[in-house]
Formats: C-alpha cells, structure tokens, sequence
C-alpha cells in the first residue's frame, strides 16, 4: 500500500533534488501550513493541498523561465481535466514541507504535472498526486500544447 | 462590550425578520458550517465569516429580484472597498445559523450591507459585520450606482 | 474520453436519483456557485470541488440518519487517504448544481464515496470524482469500520 | 478618502521598514498571489486578504523569536475578536505584494495588529487592515496576555 520510500538527493542546484527510489528529478520550493488551511481536526484539510500543488507548478514554471503568467498573456490557458492524490502522512500547523513538482506527460494538447510533498523536518512522504491540464485559447477551445510550454518540458532536468 | 441582544421577529415572510431591539429589517437565510470552514481551533477560521456574508447579499439581492450575476451581465461590478467583523461566539462544524442581511447605507456611488450571524439552535449572535461596495463599470471606473440596485434598495422591507 | 452520459431518473424520494447508463442509485443536493468559488479564468476553481463533494457527504450521512458530527462524536474519524476528479465541464458563478453523492466501496477500513455534479439547468455532467476514507479512532489508529457508518452503508437505497 | 501615502525606508535590518508618514516601523515579507486567491473579476478575492494578514502575522512572531505554535503549545489561544479592512487597489495573478504587520495596542486581555499591504513592482499601498485578539486559556476563558506575547510587543523595533 505504502509507496516506495521518496529519497530525495542534491542535483543540479538547490532547486532540484533526485529521488534515488525512482530515479526521478523534481523542482522543489519550501512552504509552511498556515492555520486558514487546517480543519478541526487539527491538521490540513485535504483540498487545500491543490494550493500546494498549484505553488509547486507556478514555482517550477517560472524557475524554468516561462512563468504561467506569461503563458496565459501569449493566449493559452491549461484547465485541469484531471487530477489524483494520495495521502500517507498528515501536516500540522506551522509544519515546513517540500513541495516537489516534476513535469511528466507531454501529449498533443495536454501536459501532465507529478508531485510529491515531504515533511522538511522528519523527511517523511505526505502525500503524490497529479494534475493533468488540457491547452485551450482564450475562448476554450482545445489547441496544441504552446512551444513555450513544450520546451519548458524539453528543458526540465533530467 | 457586548451589542445589545439580537431579538428577531417574524415580519412579511418567513425570509424576513425584524429586530425588536434596533427596529431593523433582515433578509435571512440558513446554513449549515463544513468541515472545510474550521480550522485547527475546531471552530470557523475568521475569514471564512466572509463567505457566509456572500451568500447572504447573493440571498437577498436573488429574493428582492436583482441577482448580483444580472447586475454584473448588465455591465456594473461592485467591488468592496471596505469592511468590518465583531466576533461574539464562535461557531464550529456542523452548526446552522441564520445569515441576516440589511442593506443600509445608499451613497451617489457605493452602497453598504449590514450582517448579523446567529445561532439556529440557541440564538446567540455569533457576529456583526459591514461591507461597503463601490459601484464601478466594467473598466473599473466608479460610476453612479445603477438603477436596479437603487430600486433593491428602496423595496427592502422597512 | 467522455464518459457515458449521465442520465438521472427519479427514485424512491426527490433526494434520490437513478442513473439510467450505469443503473446506480445516488443522493443528490442542490447548491449554487458563490463568487468565493470561483478564480480568475471565469469558473470554479479546481479544488472547490471538494467543498461540493463534502457537502454531498455530509448531506447524504445526514439524510440516512448518520450525521457525519455524531460519527465523530462517537470516537471515530473518517480521513480521506485517496482521491480522484475528472472534469468535463466548467461551472460559473451564480450557476446552479446537483451535487450526487453515492456510498461505494465497503471494506474492512475503509469506505469509498463517488460524486457527479451536474447543472441543475442544462443538466451536463460537470466532474466525477471520489473520495477514499479510512476509519480511525480518536488517535489516529486504523480500526474496523464503525457500525454506524456499516449501517449506513448498508441500507442506502440501491 | 484616500489614506496619506505609504513611504517605507530600510529600517535595522531588511525585515523591517519605517513608514516615513506615520513614523510607523513595520515588518515585512514577501508574497505572490496564486490563482486560487483570485475570483472572476480577476483579482484577489476580499476575504483572501486574511490569509495574507495571517501569514505577516505568523512571520513577525516568529522573527521576534516567538511563533505563534509556541504561544499556543504553552496553553493560550488568541482568537481575534474584531478585524477590518480598506481596500485601494486591487492585486492580480501573480502579482507580488509586500505584506507590512505591525503590533500595536496591548491591553491587559487583548493585542492587535495593524497591517499594510503594497505591491512590491509599483509600491502603491493595496490595503490596510487590523486585526484585534483576545488572549484566552484552552477552554476559551479570557486571560491576561501571556509574558512571552507582552515582550514581543516590548522588543518590537520603534
């Protein structure tokens, strides 16, 4: 049921890591859980972990010098059509976690982002999850992944 | 410290109530508190009062005949400029409370709502809280405020 | 890609639907998008969803005589360790949904819910989407799940 | 209407400015708007201003040597009781703002904050805001505000 440990290795620069378990590389930023994105329960509830996600794509994208913004002003947009998560560990108020993003999928219209976030102090594996995001133009309609998009793809670390 | 207490009344119908102690009337509408609303104190987290003022303006702007999305379509927005919250009580998950709604003030270009949030159960106010619109065309511009939310506003019941 | 359409026919009572293509039973609830829901392209933003769907469960426990409160109160929790959405159409603000929720899998740990949200006015199906619970006890322990919910589960109308 | 103009100068260290109008110091940090802070009119959602506050809050206790995880861990609580907040310029996707947190009154059971946020690129102020907090044990009695808080409102650079 568990996965494979996430055993995350220095790369190129400070802003990637390699997983040794599965040989992947992913871009990774730091961020801390706030009290608004806990529940009763006392730890974060399960949707705002999308808020995660969604830093670890944006943090990536711009890193890679093709900041989502600038994609949108170029006229593409990229819903998500798809999304998973699973979730091994909870977070707690205040708690550091690594927020790794990995570009995985590149289809004709459709791009495919991976994540994992780990707990900064204890290292342990919070959660995976995906978004799978359709390329459309302004007015909806399915198109062709943009060539920004597509080299930011070809460019990721390997 | 505390307001005077919030002594509501039934008047016109049942979406309606009056305030015995201030004479004023109240657009109310009933929900309920998720999960997601909470935080870690195991009550609603202080923004989340902001929703619940949203959907009672919607509410009541929706029961006297000019929902805000015609309002918009029509080529006006009303952005809020400014706004104030005094917490009483708390609520926590699963709660009901009644969201009363009371526009007030109607300046040349903003308008103003009054909010009071009480406990279904016990009846306590939970909390008391304003927000002040500015009306503003489609480019953002401040304009006179329409017609149709003058109108609203001199129908609600008195 | 698409799936097979969703095709809602009364049942026992106005809260039940079957669905004709796939033959199951769901509890449905009907709810409006707020301005709080949506982001910056137009429509509801991704993770809201969830809201829905928790609302969905929530409602569903409630009406079969198991508010999800008195599950917990009982000394059980119900956190979500998987979960899944597909999107097929947007919604916008002030647009009005049906929420349907249907309790699936039952195993010794853990239950499963499945959701459609359609609109209310052109009745397309929006997203499907599920959401897997673990039982645990008041320490976070995974233990049977409780009776109640076993329940619950067993005497949702098919 | 409009307040006098926001002015920060460098003040001890990069983490805090003084606002050359009011005298006022303030600590600071860094934000970006992701898009789920944003609603369809394309900028930031009112209510979502709070959690920006709640981040300049949680980082000046922290920078003061006294993050807020502590104030609790050691049995106070200090949910707020009165907030408010004027609004003067919009942020959109992907701005980056500089969120401004001052403390400012301490009474015998309660403390506020007092807040301005400005975008980082043009320095124009986008709101101001307070928060006010009761101190209270962990069954919610209200108590005198804890040394540990009464002395980082003492060290807090003037």
């Amino acid at each position: 049921m568990q996965p494979a440990p996430f055993d995350p290795e220095p790369h190129s620069d400070d802003r990637f890591v390699r997983d040794r378990t599965s040989g992947h590389v992913y871009h990774r930023v730091r961020h801390r859980v706030l009290y608004a994105d806990t529940d009763r329960s006392g730890v974060v509830y399960h949707a705002n972990y999308f808020r995660y996600f969604e830093q670890g794509r944006a943090s990536v994208m711009r890193d890679l010098g093709y900041p989502y913004a600038e994609v949108e002003a170029s006229g593409y947009v990229y819903p998500i059509v798809e999304l998973g998560l699973r979730y091994f560990h909870p977070l707690a108020y205040d708690d550091e976690m690594w927020i790794h993003t990995r570009p995985t999928e590149l289809e004709k219209v459709r791009v495919k982002f991976e994540y994992v976030i780990s707990h900064v102090e204890g290292g342990e594996r919070i959660c995976t999850g995906f978004t799978q995001h359709c390329a459309a133009n302004e007015r909806g309609v399915p198109v062709a992944v943009d060539p920004v998009t597509v080299n930011a793809w070809k460019t990721f670390p390997r």
